[in-house]
């Protein structure tokens, strides 16, 4: 048995704000004093992490003086080059200040779509001098309350052009970067749009420069509606959109919990670190969680080596999964195939149509085979739970 | 007041599988008598209903000899022709027979996919000969309960290869048809691949042919999964993949209900209602529903009735909702642009980036502005319950 | 058509925390400044409620001192003088400060469930003082975000001797008061404990002082469980324990909404209103609920005087429902009781057991018989939308 | 390690409609050829049960002859003999005959609620003859559509005089019963009456005999309102009402899915199943689950011995959770009381009162505390996980 420590192949970074978390929440104050985001990169290098992440404010308030700035981005610096971490992604804030109530690049106010496309060039460019190589948006207001109130094609055009809009910019100043998009069903906003890792795939192909737009799916934003996260992953892997993924766990059909990765359902946890190890996903391993509000900050690192320790022993399950011969005699099983069809299946041909058609395939036979998914998934738990 | 009396122009149509149901569910059996496909078709001319559509195995029994099939078709077209009623639609059955117990164009099993595509090349031949212009596909056994149990990606990949075949099949035949793909989150499988309506969009752009293929969003499956249906069905619009609407209403997070069109949550409908009529959807309003389980066929006929009445009261509101000067001050000033930042914005150029990067744009105070829409929503409510 | 005005006889109350939100949620701070207590009652006096609510640190913050304090309650009561408000309700803050972090009366600390009790104590007190008859408690702290943190059934000894304790408290000093538990099942937690209405009734039954303590259902806390919310208060109804109710609106399976009276499902409020007018239900109604984040004070004044004019118009439509003769016909048709089974049927006695054995019911032929609910709900529906 | 093998101490029981499951569901038909009673007796010895449960109708046939019954018992007795399997519960189905398609006990219909009644009785004397100590009430037909068409307090009164009815039926014929209420929120109604645990025990309390009555706790059902399981079966036993539980798993806010125990979420399994060691609940472990569609018989043994097998495992975990030294000084750490506060709190008394409202309790001091349930509950999910 390995002894599951984080190494920076693993590509595990967390965002300032996560480990930064104070513990606010709808119905309570903060719980932890704030740390600088030097101290904040400190305590992941103690942890282990690879990287760290920022929204544009996380790193400097909105109300810092240039002076102010500069001092934080030396201490920042200062603690990356202690500490080795990288900045692999960065993000733009939309969502704190109440300008953005009603939306961003989505707010029926044209001035307050401008602002947002003020300050998300301003934040590449933040994110961009610490090297950062993707961005992402996660559009939190980009919704309604009430559909009396925004035309939802209107809110699309708006997004798309926003979208469009800063692609121009980030190829204007060459920068290497892509966009990923973040979905979320709801919360804050009674409904937000892009809903889902399906709904942000589709909208990415309605844009001027599809190719540099990827996603960025959060297990807890699939899960808030009941969704198979799993399913959307696997989808976004195959249209070559997988740029970035937000690991954490979460109730379906709930507010945001955004807990540690694996502290809900370790079984689904595990489907998706095996989906990731298996296709050689080669990106960040970005845990957006933060810690319960009865942690003091030993409480945070524990949380936070408790995202790496958890995905580490769930991959050496993956491995111990892949290597079992029985479970691989029951895939082998499942997926027999004979060839006989091939040559009437495949790419269409007007002859292999008429062949098809006319073949007896004999439904009521291939009816009563017995398929050993009961058996399967059996192995598949006793592997998570460590019987074999 | 009108009298919400159905018309031909309003394109109400049914499923012979709704007002067919007789109302089977998962732990009890019919209470109605099954009735034939031709006195289904006076029921609905009875209603008032403009169109009927079927999956293969709801007009021919899978076990229909040739004589069979051509007695049902031949009174199938006579009630057609008494009633006036069109085909506008047609499906495939790929989920009541046990042979697709592990799914149809995504079973592990290369028999069942190609037996999934010989299936639907004859239920298209015999949909476009009662003069079907769209053909569903809903993949309703497309899933799994267990991701242990099938790839993913690949169940993706077989996916798209049928459709694939499918596209070639209608073109070499040079049927006049477009295909809509009908996502579902969940149930009868643990997971259904497609999710959702997004899903379902992106997926279309992974097709050798996407622009005969689009989507056919159902409320209750949308609702199912939490998501605000609109939103989907916007998205579709600004895509140009509306191709079908299934109409229905549903509790969130449940089982698939399948109620009468309004039934659960008016205020939805009326929303839905007045996006298809503002942005002048043209297609069939399906709707895809079945009565209670405690009703007879007169029962079956209130039911019916229900569904368009309260689309055509619906209907009336919206018209009502749009000239109401009130509301549309309200709607003129939440969107109001003075037109002074339009020279940075759209278009991507460099000069307006600068430009917007050293405009003072003043958040704070566009933070200060209240927006009505608690006021705009009140009156959105009260023209729905008819008291302005 | 009446004016829907609110008056003094409808009991429409609101929290001083609802009209004085300021916004904040889990992503984003205030967008509104706050107003003093008194203030606030104004505020309701102007839109026509009739009574206000509010938690002691609503009142006094947690830091006021002894001067302070007594100038708000000058304030406060004078406010209450020029508007003639009551104060029907009062409650304990239990979960804002961060002491509260794993519960109050279920914390793990001893030292916490003490502070919790002797804040409650004072609270109660502070209550008494201006009036308020009923002491809600809504236990958003007690829970967990992992059951290995704490162990339920000693969670419910806790709770249970708080209760017992504050219910002594209350008969000791000659309150005269009834205490309502509040349900919710997630949300500051992970998990709440008394989850639902139900899980509530069912605990008070074990109180040392049942009789005393009732539940104060909220449309929100249910919704978000995807419960029917009229069949938990119909329960707590027929068991005499509705002592209060919370009103507002909810999306099913989501975060805390807290809209207004009526903006989600108005078909659900409208079965609410006229269960709670049916029975004459004579508490307060009050909107636990507050303004979207888009608005300014003129917006929060039409979000509260929404609330009650959608009551209001419910109501009347109710009272309409009752009168409609074709809805009343269904009503009489679908409880028909010819008498012939009482003998048999009611208090259990050795014969009639014997003879309802032996009668031969034809269930065969009762289940013929088809029920016109279809045709009832959707005259319910056109009652509500005002076509009828 | 152990080797996970059933023992009739383990008291896993199932019904003969969960290995004896067809397959059918709302869209497909039967995908298993049905068994007699007998048969899944035997299969049910074979992977080792200890009892088998049963409704009225799965063992004798609704329009059995007498003959026939008799002759179906015998063969059922004879099978039970052979295997040593016992009867330990029974239960009538009053949901899948169309008569009941409005309820049983509470449907509008007297007639039905009478024939509700006499068929329970008869079912009951069904069970005794078998030996069952449990008779189970699921009232899955309890509910509506629309709540337009039943008044929620009179199904109330229904259900109950319906209950007290059989409760005097029971007392009467002398037999060794008790009751067990099984809520369930929806599917097959809309919603259904008693939603949840919590409203089961509530409404047990307002019966003629309470003390004969508890619940029934279903994992998928608590789950399809997403739920915390453990939280209800934890407030159930504290008020000495768990008189049976039936295990299998579920993805929240769902249709009912009837998984294999454990197949879901491993992580509540594990909570679940140490509750019930750790307080030594000494009933059935009765597995109210079925196999996957996709199963022959073989794969329905797969399920069966998975149901017993995942819960032995989790037994097995559940022991070395609570002998692991370091969990169990975390344990301590938590529930730490130096007693200090024990004469001011507990039973009520005015002096307690008075010295706890003047004691100060340094709230702002408790609050610092970090609770280390992070690192609690990771060390939990690595016990599961088998890698301590």
């Amino acid at each position: 048995m390995s002894n599951f420590q984080p190494l920076p192949e693993h590509k595990f970074t967390f965002g300032l704000w996560t480990v930064g978390s104070v513990g606010r929440d709808p119905f309570g104050g903060p719980v932890r004093d704030p740390k600088s985001s030097a101290d904040l990169v400190r305590l992941l290098g103690e942890v282990g992490a690879y990287g760290v992440n920022y929204h544009d404010s996380d790193l400097i308030p909105v109300d810092a003086t240039p002076a102010e700035a500069a001092a934080i981005k030396k201490d920042f610096r200062k603690a990356l080059d202690e500490t080795g971490l990288v900045v692999p992604m960065a993000t733009t804030d939309l969502f704190r200040d109440a300008v953005f109530k009603d939306g961003a690049f989505t707010s029926n106010d044209p001035k307050v779509r401008a602002y947002a496309l003020q300050k998300t060039m301003k934040a590449m460019d933040l994110g961009v001098e610490f090297g950062a190589k993707v961005y992402v948006f996660w559009g939190g207001r980009e919704g309604t309350e009430s559909d009396a109130t925004k035309n939802p094609v209107e809110a699309g055009k708006r997004f798309r052009e926003a979208l469009n809009f800063l692609c121009g910019y980030a190829k204007d100043q060459k920068y290497d970067l892509k966009f990923a998009l973040e979905p979320k069903p709801n919360e804050p906003r009674g409904d937000i749009y892009l809903a889902t890792v399906g709904h942000a795939l589709a909208f990415i192909n309605t844009l001027d420069h599809p190719e540099m737009v990827g996603v960025n799916p959060e297990v807890a934003h699939e899960t808030m509606a009941g969704l198979n996260f799993l399913h959307g992953v696997a989808q976004a892997w195959d249209a070559g959109k997988l740029f970035h993924i937000d690991l954490n766990d979460q109730n379906p059909s709930r507010y945001d919990q955004d807990f540690r990765f694996g502290a809900v359902n370790p079984k689904n946890a595990f489907l998706l670190v095996k989906f990731l190890e298996d296709v050689k996903y080669n990106g960040s391993r970005h845990f957006d969680a933060h810690a319960y509000r009865t942690e003091d900050y030993e409480g945070v690192k524990d949380f936070a080596r408790g995202c790496m320790r958890t995905y580490l022993i769930l991959k050496e399950k993956a491995a111990r999964w892949n290597a079992d011969p029985d479970i691989q005699a029951l895939v082998a099983e499942i997926n027999a195939d004979d060839g006989s069809l091939a040559p009437l299946t495949g790419a269409y041909s007007t002859e292999k149509a008429a062949a098809l058609k006319s073949r007896d395939l004999q439904p009521a036979s291939l009816a009563l085979r017995g398929l050993p998914y009961e058996r399967l998934d059996q192995l598949t738990i006793e592997v998570l739970l460590g019987v074999r």
